[in-house]
């Protein structure tokens, strides 16, 4: 199995290095990314699997029963996408494609009949990195993708989604075709790099998600008063970036302070910020900063939110500047399925692993797939929790193991 | 003279109305620099001056005296430049090419018959904001020009200053021609708005310069670690623009406090920022941060410069980053002529107005002229000392009084 994984997960990267210095950048719906998915039809197709592509892209690599005789119609479904943000690791996605198709080779070998379909779906565009839409194939997949919504989202060269789309072969006006019916999936779930290291740090083998935390994203505008940089008395600046500054460590701080106080942690960062005019000689007039909070704990979320805004009236107050903000993003967190969770973690605790209860900080295929079908997630531990960087990797071992959680989780939900 | 001054201004800044929503935007060797000039070779036309153009485009209006009898070869001379930044206002620079004009026209219509030559020097390319570089006509007339050095200096489109000048008619090898010698001119007076309120809050009339702050610039670096905002717990990051902030806080209240200490002004800008990579779901790995410190006392300016290094190494240890400095810029003070700077002075006064000392925190034209002739600058007040903005405003009284004082300046220079 080791030489299997190593061998695949190179295949699947188009590779014969796994940390190339540029690292792997396959974009949505770009050459790159479909290469990877031939090479995820060839091993599908190797291990015996039936393929269907639907008009999203998502390709569905399916494993029937034997025979027909009580056999059941829902599948149970793994999978997760191959798509890169730009100057990638080779294992965000490509890890739980690979440990899907693992544990198919896995049960094979082992000559285990399945009483309902296996499924590995290899899922198109999971990243926002050049549409700034993310799980745009399993939106697709759970009827939550709103083409009209979707179809003039430009990428930074001006290419549309519907472009990019049909560029690849397919009818844009029947990407809703995707859509799958609620019988035909009895569970789904999703393997990932944790992109963190809470399970290394817990001293576990692997990680059982029980939600995923969406953010809550802000933008804040603080507008002061832009100055020539040597003639303007400091005594009478309205300085935008110094005004702003206090926020940046406030949203750090607070994040850390109530994630101690409280049962479940809470994230923020100010990720982004541009300042005009963004010129060595003149005074920062304005200041915009993003701001990423995230918490399984909706509730929490809110009190840093409500915090961030009396945060900003003080700012007002002191430094004479005008602060408007802008919610861009409130997406509730996702409960994933507890039935899911805890067949995950039992099975894996079976298996000889040792699992950690912990919810995810990042978006996955799976939390829309969590909309429609009893859904679940578990995390392998990556070095330093480094992702989408170059130098991302995970260990051949951790993704033996990813294989034989998913092949456990399998032959319990398709077993007699 | 208050409606020849209204209606040259508007000449000089073609246009009907002082203060359009979208300011004026003459960059460096455009074409809206040379019409602005045609029209400056028009008015000094109309008053019988003489013009020379040089190799870098600078314009010299000049009157000689009537009789060859008894008269002095060096002239006393005055000008500005009437390029702007993008968006910036009609005053800056063509207030003291204005008020020059109206000096010479003044002293005419008076009678008035100079010992020695007058000249109004329009300088070409003050600003910075096409190419980066500032002061090109004054740097080439003062000898300070380093062809090789500018001639690959491109703006944002990849013109180079060379095809630039070029473009205008000039021969780009003969542009250190324009070098003048010593001998040729007597003293040099530049207008200039104060961009700046002090002289307003002084309760006085006009600023007479004494000194030009030129900056310290400093490219600070701090590397952190990238990582995703929503799986990366908060006491496991290095978030560069959290381990910033308080540097910017440090600069400005350092820069104030300093200040309220001193004999003189100290003033410290964070002034550009770029964050990488700037994106919504990923930690800040690095934040630069352009400092600019200004002060006419070198050693103000070296003290708060070493403070901000020290800072630097606290932050280091305090965030566990990487904190890099570059200097990008070194500059000494420049201090003015002490006798014209009292000329300036005495002569305003004598004329009925009252004077501030005090020193320029922006560079200006008058800052090489001094490197080889006596040189002084005197400022005008301009509203909210706002400046680099299509609001920028100098009242037509104060314009009257540039005008009368120039004149009073001029006549004393070349007076018997």
């Amino acid at each position: 199995m080791k030489t299997w994984i190593e061998e695949n997960l190179k295949n699947l990267n188009q590779t014969d290095e796994m940390n190339p210095p540029e690292g792997f950048t396959r974009l949505s719906y770009t050459a790159e990314e479909w290469e990877s998915i031939t090479q995820f039809k060839q091993i599908a197709e190797d291990l015996g699997l039936h393929l269907k592509q639907d008009e999203a892209g998502n390709v569905i690599a399916r494993w029937d029963p034997e025979t027909e005789e009580g056999q059941k119609r829902s599948a149970a479904a793994t999978g997760s996408h191959l798509d890169t943000v730009a100057n990638g690791g080779g294992y965000d996605g490509a890890a739980g494609v690979l440990c899907g198709l693992g544990a198919v080779k896995m049960l094979k070998d082992q000559g285990f009949s399945p009483q309902r379909p296996i499924e590995v779906i290899c899922f198109i565009s999971e990243e926002s990195a050049r549409f700034g839409v993310s799980t745009i194939g399993s939106k697709a997949m759970a009827g939550l993708l709103d083409p009209d919504k979707l179809k003039d989202v430009a990428d930074k060269d001006g290419v549309t989604v519907k472009e990019a789309v049909e560029f690849r072969g397919f009818n844009w006006d029947r990407i809703t075709s995707a859509e799958r019916e609620e019988e035909e999936i009895y569970s789904f779930l999703e393997l990932h790099i944790e992109q963190g290291t809470r399970v290394q740090d817990a001293g576990a083998d692997f990680g059982a998600v029980t939600a995923i935390a969406c953010p809550i994203r802000l933008n804040v505008t603080v507008t002061g008063r832009a100055g020539h940089t040597g003639t303007t008395p400091m005594d009478r600046r309205h300085d935008a970036l110094v005004s702003a500054a206090p926020l940046i460590t406030f949203v750090s701080e607070r994040a850390k302070a109530l994630s101690a106080e409280k049962d479940l942690p809470v994230v923020a960062t100010c990720s982004t910020i541009e300042l005009k005019p963004n010129v060595m000689n003149v005074i920062p007039g304005t200041a915009e900063i993003g701001i990423d909070i995230r918490s399984v704990d909706d509730n929490l979320k809110e009190e840093l939110e409500q915090e961030v805004y009396e945060k900003c009236r003080e700012i007002e107050e002191t430094f004479q500047v005008k602060v408007t903000t802008e919610k861009l993003v409130h997406n509730p967190s996702i409960t994933l399925e507890p039935k899911v969770f805890e067949t995950i973690r039992d099975t894996g605790k079976s298996a000889g692993y040792k699992p950690l209860t912990l919810e995810s900080g990042a978006g996955h295929d799976v939390m829309n797939m969590q909309a429609k079908w009893p859904s679940g997630l578990l995390f392998i531990p990556c070095r330093d929790g480094l992702s989408h960087h170059p130098d991302e990797h995970a260990e051949l071992e951790d993704l033996v193991m990813g294989v034989k959680l998913i092949a456990a989780y399998l032959e319990k939900e398709t077993g007699e």
